[in-house]
C-alpha cells in the first residue's frame, strides 16, 4: 500500500527518516559542505532534508540565476514560527537567489471569510513588515497575491491540470475534492511560473517546505516533466525544516495565542508565556532534576533557543549539556530563554517601526 | 438513475423533448409573443428552449442592463454553422444587451496543440472578422480572451470549485478527470463573470447554447446560488438552439471542410458541396420523387435554408409544401439553395474586407 501524506492533516510526523526513505527525500548532510554560509539551522540539523539542492548550489556557484519560492497565508498574527522560515528566505535572498513570496489570499479568503482587501493588509502589516525587519532587502523579490498577478501566472493555473489524473492525484493525496484540486494546482503553478518564459525561462527553484507539503512537490515535479516540450521546466528542489513546537508541546496554532510568541508580544507576555506555559522537559522536582537531568528533545525553552535564539553552537551545547545533567534547572533555562527572547524582540520591534517606511519598494 | 448528457461527447440528441422535461427546459413558444422582433430562428422553432429567458426581457423592459455571454473555441474556418449563432449574438446586442464574447484559447491550446499567438489569430482574422461582417458593432462588446483576462475573473476561477463537490460533478457529468474540471470550472466563471462588481454588479446574463452544453448552465446556476452572500449573483438564463446539420447529414465538424460552408468559399465550391455532397431527401428517381415527394426534415439544402438562408417565411413555405409533394424536384431545391448561398456569401465577402478597419474597435 502505498504511504501518503496528508498536507490539510493535524497529524504530528514523527518519523522523518522512514518518510524520508519512501519518498526519496536526500538528508541535508549530504549537501552541508558545498552550502556556501550555511545557516545555523542547517548545520543543527532543523532543516534536515532536500530534493536536488545541488541544482540550487550548481547555479550559485556558475552564477546563474535561481529562485526560492515560498507562499504564505495571511492569518493573525506573525510568530516566531513564521520567522524561522523569513530567515530561510533571507539566507536565500543573501547567497543571491530571486525570492518569490506568494501571499495564499485566494485560499485564505476561502478558509478564512476574511475580505481580500482585510487578507492584504494583513500580509503586508504582519508579514511583510517583518521580513524587512528580519534582513529581507528590496530588489529581487516579487511578493505577489494570487488575487492580482500576471497573465502567464493564470495561464499556467489553467494548463496544468490538463496533464494530471485523478487516479494520480488520489494516489499523492487520498481523499480529493475540487476545492483541493484547484488549491494544488494553484501551488504547482505558483512554484512553476518564476519559470515562465515571461520571467526569463527555466531556472532552478528551491521551495523550503515542512514535510507535510511535500506530495505538493512530488506532483509539481512530475507536472514540471510533463511541459518540457512547452517550457523546458526545471524540476523544483526542496528543502525540509522541522517545525517549531508550540509552547505547550503540541503544534504553533495561529489561532491559539497561548502555543506562540509573536514578534509584536511585549517583554512581559514573552515572560509569562515561556514561565507559565513553555512545556518543560525537566524533573518533577528539583531533586529529581538534580539526579536525572531534564530532556532537552521535548524542552519547549530550549527548543527555542536551538531553533532560533541562541546562535552560538557552543552556548547551546553548554546549556543542553548542563541542562541534562541536571546542573541547570528549569527556572534557569526558561530565566535564559527569556532574556533571550526579548533581547531579539526588542531590537525586533524597533527594526518593525523603521521598516515601514520600505514597504513600497516591495509591491509594485 | 439520473440521465446525463455528456457536453464532451459526440452523441447526436435526438429526443429534445425528454430531455427539456428532465431538466426543465421550457419550450421557446412560451416566451415568443413577449420577444422584440424575434429572430426568424425563433420563430422557426430553431431556438426551441430556454431557462428564465423572462429575466432578459424583464430587464430589457425596464431599461436595465442585460448581457449576452458566450463563448468560441478558434478552430479553423468560420462556416454557416457559426453564422447562425453570431446571428443570435447580433440580435441580442440590437435588443439592447452587452456582449461578452470570449475566446476560449487555453482550451484550445491544450486540445489543438497551437500556439496562443496563432489562436488569437484566428480568432480575430475568422471568428471577430466574420462577427464584423455579420453585423457586430463596436461598443458594449468585451471580446476577451482566458489567457489573457481581468485579475477578478481568474480571482472568481479559483474561488468558484470551493463550493461543488465531485458527488455533485459526478451526478452532473458522469465521469470527470482534473482538467475537465477547470474547463468546466473557467466556463461558469466566463458565465458568472459579468456579475462581479468590477463588471457592474449582479445583472440578468443569457447564454445561447446547444442542449449538449446544458450540463454546464446547470453546474452555473447552481453555483450562483452558492455565491448569493459574496456577490449577489442572479442565476443565469439560457436559450436552446438546434444545431445546423453537416452537408452530408451528420455532424458539422471544423476538422472536415466536406461537412460544412465556409463563410469564405468561393461561389465554384459552394456549388459543388450543395450539388455534390449535400445529402438529399428526395426520392431515388424523378419518378418516385414526383410521387412521393421529398423529406424536408433530413435534406441538408431545405434545413440550410431554414436555418439561414431564406429569410421569407412564405417562400420557405412554399419550398417545403413544393419539395414535400414532388412538385419540385431536388435539383431543383439545390440549384436554388446555391444560388441564395452565393447571393448571401458574395455580399458578406465583400462586407469582410470592410471588416478589417473596424478590429481595432473591439480590442482593447
Amino acid at each position: 500500500m502505498t504511504k501518503k501524506i496528508d498536507p490539510w492533516g493535524k497529524a504530528d510526523i514523527r518519523d522523518y527518516g522512514a518518510i524520508m526513505k519512501d519518498f526519496g527525500i536526500e538528508p541535508f548532510s549530504s549537501v552541508l559542505k558545498h552550502t556556501p554560509k550555511p545557516m545555523m539551522q542547517m548545520k543543527r540539523g532543523i532543516i534536515f532534508g532536500h530534493r536536488e539542492f545541488g541544482r540550487i548550489l550548481d547555479a550559485r556557484k556558475k552564477r546563474k540565476p535561481f529562485v526560492m519560492m515560498t507562499g504564505l497565508m495571511p492569518s493573525g498574527k506573525f510568530h516566531i514560527g513564521h520567522a524561522m522560515l523569513a530567515r530561510e528566505m533571507i539566507y536565500f535572498q543573501e547567497i543571491g537567489a530571486e525570492l518569490y513570496v506568494c501571499v495564499a489570499d485566494i485560499e485564505a479568503f476561502n478558509v478564512r471569510r476574511k475580505s481580500l482587501q482585510e487578507l492584504r493588509k494583513i500580509a503586508i502589516d504582519e508579514y511583510l513588515l517583518n521580513y524587512i525587519a528580519l534582513g529581507m532587502k528590496p530588489g529581487k523579490v516579487n511578493f505577489y497575491f494570487q488575487s492580482n498577478h500576471q497573465t502567464a501566472y493564470y495561464r499556467l493555473l489553467q494548463m496544468l491540470p490538463q496533464r494530471v489524473t485523478f487516479a494520480e492525484m488520489k494516489a499523492i493525496y487520498g481523499d480529493i475534492t475540487p476545492g483541493k484540486i484547484i488549491s494544488v494546482i494553484t501551488q504547482a503553478a505558483d512554484i512553476l511560473h518564476p519559470q515562465l518564459p515571461e520571467n526569463g525561462g527555466p531556472k532552478p527553484v528551491v521551495v523550503p517546505v515542512g514535510i507535510d507539503q511535500d506530495p505538493h512537490m512530488r506532483l509539481t515535479r512530475d507536472l514540471a516533466a510533463r511541459f518540457q516540450r512547452e517550457f523546458r521546466f526545471i524540476p523544483p528542489s526542496s528543502t525540509y525544516h522541522e517545525f517549531m513546537k508550540g509552547l505547550k508541546g503540541g503544534k504553533m496554532s495561529s489561532s491559539d495565542p497561548l502555543s506562540y510568541i509573536a514578534m509584536s508580544d511585549d517583554s512581559k507576555t514573552v515572560r509569562t508565556k515561556i514561565m507559565k506555559y513553555a512545556f518543560s522537559g525537566g524533573g518533577n522536582s528539583i531533586k529529581e532534576h538534580r539526579k536525572h537531568g531534564g530532556d532537552t528533545k521535548v524542552d519547549v525553552a530550549f527548543s527555542m533557543l536551538k531553533f532560533l535564539f541562541e546562535e552560538d553552537d557552543r552556548k547551546l551545547k553548554k546549556i543542553k549539556d548542563d541542562y541534562e545533567s541536571g546542573k541547570m534547572l528549569t527556572g534557569e533555562l526558561k530565566e535564559y530563554t527569556v532574556e533571550k527572547v526579548n533581547s531579539f524582540l526588542s531590537a525586533h520591534q524597533k527594526r518593525m517601526d523603521k521598516a515601514k517606511s520600505q514597504v513600497d519598494k516591495f509591491l509594485k
